[in-house]
């Protein structure tokens, strides 16, 4: 359930139609997940979303591992359920071992703890690391 | 500034200098960072924080630079100023290009907004997702 | 059920059949919802908590479906699982259709985007935007 | 300042200028913001991102004010120092006024309150209240 | 500076001098400081932020210094620069020593990295858990 | 269920089960709850989590049951459904009363709405707050 119906295909306007074929098409798969269906009651932010995320989660100068690996833990850092889920499951397809997901989420741990205690300490930035050190 | 002083290597007691001689043979620089000088308040907790990131941080099934952009990604969603300009400045130091990181901020970006789209519409899991489909 | 027992109408002492009935009076229904049975555990809470929603949300310069829409946004913003249900039931009450929803929530989506990127570039703010621009 | 460099209208790309020239045009300003300027670093996340931005603020179910004072409402709550100002700055030339403000923020802070306590005391959902009472 | 101006004692209507009084007495101070300035503009909601501070504060099951205690830490994890500041300096007043602080700033870094990794690993709760134990 | 299987004290290594052990004897109970257990899948960091944990949480400058409130506080602060039950029933183990809890709650939700107010209006810091007053 959710805060809106989902829209199945088979009663999909063809502007929805269209991006779900995409969606199964793009990832090879026969199915459209249900947060794609719930979004398809506003077709203008199905389509605007799907369409970001394939220009986000291309290839690029990172790799797609890598890019959905951050968006995993990004998901988890803001506490999505459904999104480090279904992000967690598309990273595994993409190549993601058990060992590299315990890992991952050991460095959001640590992260999270170090990004507590510098905003508690409200730590002065070191010169060098002004911008990023750019 | 901060919430505490900060301790400088010559004032420091040699429980501190040990671990901030461990921080700069690590990683090879001649100073240790604000974050290190604050949390030398309470010894115990710089050396249990320091030893963890050593070990979190080190080679394992996930590359030492991949670590660091996940590092960078989660303190961007926890929106630590302290944390994202010092570990972008590791980051670029192991690899990352200005193309990686733009290519990062914008999949943190992107996640953030299906994020909270999820979150809003509360949709329900798919079954092929859950337990991120293990 | 929740982290303290549900107080019932029955057997609620008189300070908190008052705020109950408030409630219920100011609400035009005739029952209580969880939230406030849970803080009746706590009385003088209760009614703090009742009386500064009462006032919070009065018609002022804003008018109350706008307040609750802005309400139902930050919850989900805060990821309140309860909050985001009872006060979208209360916006749909004041008026708020299907696409108003689908609109608020691409708003949610898209402010989520664009603070974490500006959050994570650190963007300086430019002149004209000061204080929010007064 | 910021983690990549601002990219000046006369040192930009034509795909940049042309975004640059539909921002002003839409906006009817004579200037590019700062937020802008550093997205153009990646080109692509710049297009898309405006293109969303146009998108999503468009009149529709919501008038363009309400919207924008549901985007400075989330940016409150993700704590966006950046986005507060310039979308404040936004609402303001939509038409709202110094007390419109100052209610917006009583409620973002009321709804802070409660979500924090609802979640804190993990209060079971009303069944009138499921799927936000649709 | 603000989003809205401060105000001050001498420019102040009655109702809101009253408030002022109240503080400075109630804190036996000789000063109003800048966050009740700017809720000034506002005399229903400084008014109703007041009184509800101090009811929260008040003596009660829990003593005065542990409130200010986990004000202070909930003012971390949510990240508010002004209010760490203040109501560290609060907790200074009470008795908090710089031992205190250091610990109670290893608690709050400590406490966000298993919250982080049990909300990434979607660890299921034990039976001997619900409901906080009671 | 969980991202990662939990492991079985009869199935885990001699490694884990020392820990399994350790935990045991420290908290004086029979059995080991599931966050350990999902973090056995990684017994590195399962060592690291426990014995910082110990150390973080051992008696000090503060009183091990101020130390569990404050956890439990930044658990809810931080949305860990999981770790605001199990330190819940840890508090009440050290002695946290249901009118204790009500307070601590009473302080979560009101530190939250100022935190939300204070960063949206952007309040400057007051002189005498400067580095929490030291």
């Amino acid at each position: 359930m959710a805060m809106l119906p989902m829209i199945e295909y088979e009663d999909a306007p063809a502007e929805v139609r269209d991006v779900y074929d995409d969606i199964m098409e793009t990832r090879q798969v026969k199915w459209v997940n249900n947060f794609w269906k719930v979004l398809a009651n506003d077709p203008e932010t199905l389509r605007r979303t799907w369409e970001s995320i394939k220009q986000v989660m291309a290839p690029g100068a990172l790799d797609p591992l890598t890019k959905e690996m951050i968006y995993v833990a990004v998901s988890m850092a803001n506490n999505c359920h459904y999104c480090i889920n279904s992000h967690t499951a598309a990273a595994r397809r993409k190549g993601m071992t058990d060992d590299m997901l315990a890992e991952l989420i050991a460095v959001v741990g640590m992260a999270a703890e170090t990004n507590h205690v510098a905003n508690a300490y409200r730590v002065d930035l070191d010169q060098a690391f002004m911008d990023g050190g750019r």
